[in-house]
């Protein structure tokens, strides 16, 4: 049962090009009158950066702070608080636009707030463009083909995860590099996928930055930032 | 060495709703005067079917016949023949849109045109929203989140392949359903792991059909089809 109260939108804005957002997810972004998105505290946030060329300053932000690297169980009461202001919101009448960089369930945290809001309240999610796509486009890197397996593994899985991964795959991405970009590397030269792999940094961004492997600063390597693996196979 | 001839463009224009085109994919679409897509023979081309609200019968149109479920080995003398009216308008100094269906570098027969023009004529490829964003979407089911596995697998793939990835990794999509549905569904039952499966075809257009697994008829399941399994870990 929805009550009669706010719609909950979650867009997906893409990965960092203002112009990579869909048609329909402006369209909505335009229509609401309160629009939310996280940020880490202190930071500002990418997703209402993405977006700023369409905000005209007449709308209500409500900013949140889902903190990333927690511990799904740990996260649980945070989420429960962060949410508030949206619902309260949304309670009054109010439909709300939550702006999700990528794609909203595609490792988004829109997802916390889904699993608390949707059976409340009328839901609706808009793909993006994931930098899953984006990143390889962005390398020039044709990526998977033909009936190529691909896997999909953000950094801070365990060496063995990530390694019986990588030697099963066709094509791969590796996420969410941050702190754990030194282990990632040192896996790929042992592994022997060093030479196939390559890193992006923001892609699509003004701040994109595009390195050889062995030329990356491990201490410099943010959140956003990923290696892709192209196909094995032969186009 | 790019020579002056015309740009090429691979843009992504979504997976079936019109409004899932990017601005960019939107606004090159419109700048140039050949607009090229492939299709099955005798088929509309369903990604120009995504695009027709935006074309203004001002553009050259070319149509190009890519087989699908063609050994990569054998497709190559096609490809070298079909990609020629596209060079011709190149070479002629035009301008030349390929419409991708989703995004151009994930699984889609834009890479076999990028492999034979991109060396010689100015490319650039925009990436867009890929079913595989769109799929868990239209669902309405969270897909992967904080450390996921996530691995896609084409269905035509061994029968043991399939069974080594389902059983190691946390969420899946299986697509190109097609004529394999029926040994697909039967080794998702065997898995223990059709429970947690749901089927979509066309996803987001207007003939998009969610169906409960074991309600597809295998006779008529599109190329155009995925198998969702969505994490196993809870949010």
């Amino acid at each position: 049962m929805t009550n009669p109260g706010g719609r909950l939108y979650g867009i997906g804005v893409g990965p960092g090009d203002p112009e990579l957002i869909t048609l329909k997810a402006l369209r909505i972004l335009r229509s609401v009158p309160v629009v939310a998105y996280q940020s880490a505290v202190d930071k500002e946030s990418i997703a209402r950066k993405i977006v700023s060329p369409y905000l005209d300053n007449h709308q209500i932000e409500v900013l949140f702070h889902l903190p990333r690297a927690l511990e799904p169980e740990n996260a649980k009461s945070i989420y429960d608080r962060e949410v508030q202001p949206i619902a309260d919101h949304l309670a009054a009448g109010r439909d709300v636009v939550v702006l999700c960089e990528g794609d909203p369930f595609f490792y988004g945290s829109f997802m916390y707030l889904f699993t608390r809001l949707a059976d409340k309240y009328k839901t609706e999610v808009v793909p993006g463009v994931s930098s899953l796509m984006a990143c390889p486009v962005a390398l020039g890197l044709p990526f998977t083909y033909y009936n190529d397996v691909l896997t999909v593994l953000p950094a801070p899985l365990p060496i063995e995860i990530l390694t019986s991964q990588l030697l099963t795959t066709d094509a791969a991405a590796i996420m969410k590099l941050g702190r754990h970009f030194s282990k990632i590397r040192n896996l790929l030269h042992e592994l022997g996928l060093a030479s196939r792999a390559r890193y992006i940094e923001r892609a699509t961004s003004t701040q994109q930055r595009i390195l050889p492997l062995d030329a990356v600063n491990p201490l410099e390597v943010p959140y956003f930032s990923m290696i892709i693996i192209p196909t094995k196979n032969k186009l």
